[in-house]
């Protein structure tokens, strides 16, 4: 394993424990916070807490491996011999990704047919996905990295299709006070996504050895934190403000009602 | 004990870790979100996430015991003379495979007297099951491996005969809208399990050395994924489902009564 100077790995290594204390703690204001939403919009709260909560647990779990892969001992940094475990990424991923395809779907508040089917589509796509993906990631030449990222894509453009044809019609049938939040929810989506692949093709440009390592783990590391801390955090939003404006059209109704002459 | 590949050994690795987060996960959504079914099928979500609890405890202690067992440096595993324990996952099935049986017959809603009998003759025999195959499992010679898991099938076969037959009518009572969740539930659970004998035959059909350990570890894991996470959500979805079928026609009878001529 090629050896980290001692700014990368510090960076890293500060970079990991800040993740884990961010997702951790995203995790417990999602929890916390669920009770204050309406009922219908509970399990998109509780799943966007429990994608931040996987994520925390394999943070820790990188951090973990990473301090014994490394020696960082009178400023020079050297290598253990004991591999560190890049595969709890995929592993995460694995679990979050369609996770968070499945907290976007239900936080919309479809029907529970629309729900199920779009969740499921989504949810299998991202799962490929992520599978397609790994044989290239642990691959030694860039041939064969290129071949599995280009089949992963197969299932990033349907699910990029879903995300803005499939859903788009359902977002616009959003009340207005949630529409623009949805769109954002859905661009972060996106836009934290298309971090990936730039990442995984780092070696390409020609970056490798500590270089490429330094900037594949920050950058992965900065993807996870919009897509499941901050996407989480809007999600929460989103399901806030639409509890208060069912709430508000529920009791107008209820109003309109009893003016009614009898 | 059989040395691994680096891919045996990562794979077999990174399973137990997925595992452990997918059980916790699982614990964690089914627990937080049980404040979401009617007070009667409560019951059934506590145990569900009860099973991943437990399941993910073991995991975790599979997965140390794993780590202390082989070490894997400069991309070569050895192992290092303690022993791997396998016993944590007949420790495991002993308290969670009546358990899940009990949950199946805890969503059914059925009067109290039949939950109690069902669950007492379901988990008993799950239990007999589970001390009857682990002889077997540790048997070094195939003949004993054969007689221990064939006297674990006769309960076995009681179960399935008890899952059809038995519960086949109640859950030909149950709401139309339950119903077919419900035979799903009972034949995931039925395929899931169908899996354990199989993985158990594997060193049966000539598998043995690394290749026969990896296919045990790997097999048995996708078992518990499916048999406890996949089926604890099932669960948790009829016992939603079951909440709002009886709930509208609670409201039903209300308006019917309401309507009446005093």
């Amino acid at each position: 394993m090629e050896v980290l100077s001692a700014f990368q790995y510090s960076l890293i290594y500060n970079a990991f424990s800040f993740t884990f204390a961010a997702m951790a703690a995203t995790t417990l204001f999602l929890w916390i916070s669920r009770s204050q939403v309406a009922p219908k919009y509970k399990t998109a709260v509780t799943i966007s807490g429990l994608v931040c909560a996987i994520a925390a647990y394999h943070y820790f779990r990188i951090f973990e491996s990473f301090e014994g892969a490394y020696i960082f001992e009178n400023g020079v940094v050297t290598a253990t011999g004991v591999a560190f475990n890049d595969a709890y990424r995929y592993v995460d991923w694995l679990l979050t990704v369609p996770l968070l395809l499945i907290e976007l779907v239900l936080v919309m508040g479809l029907s529970r047919d629309e729900t199920v089917s779009k969740s499921l589509k989504l949810g299998f796509a991202a799962a490929l996905m992520i599978v397609l993906g790994y044989p290239g990631e642990i691959a030694d030449d860039n041939t064969t990295r290129a071949i599995w990222g280009t089949l992963s894509t197969i299932p990033f453009l349907y699910i990029v299709y879903e995300l803005f044809a499939g859903l788009g019609a359902a977002i616009e049938n959003q009340h207005p006070k949630v529409r623009s939040l949805l769109k954002k929810a859905r661009l972060l989506t996106f836009a934290s996504w298309g971090f990936y692949p730039i990442v995984y093709m780092a070696p390409f440009i020609g970056l490798e050895g500590p270089v490429a390592e330094t900037v594949i783990q920050i950058g992965y590391t900065i993807a996870d934190l919009v897509a499941k801390a901050v996407v989480g955090v809007l999600i929460y939003l989103i399901a806030v403000r639409k509890s208060a404006v069912e709430s508000e059209i529920a009791d107008e109704r209820r109003e309109a009602q009893e003016a009614l002459p009898v």
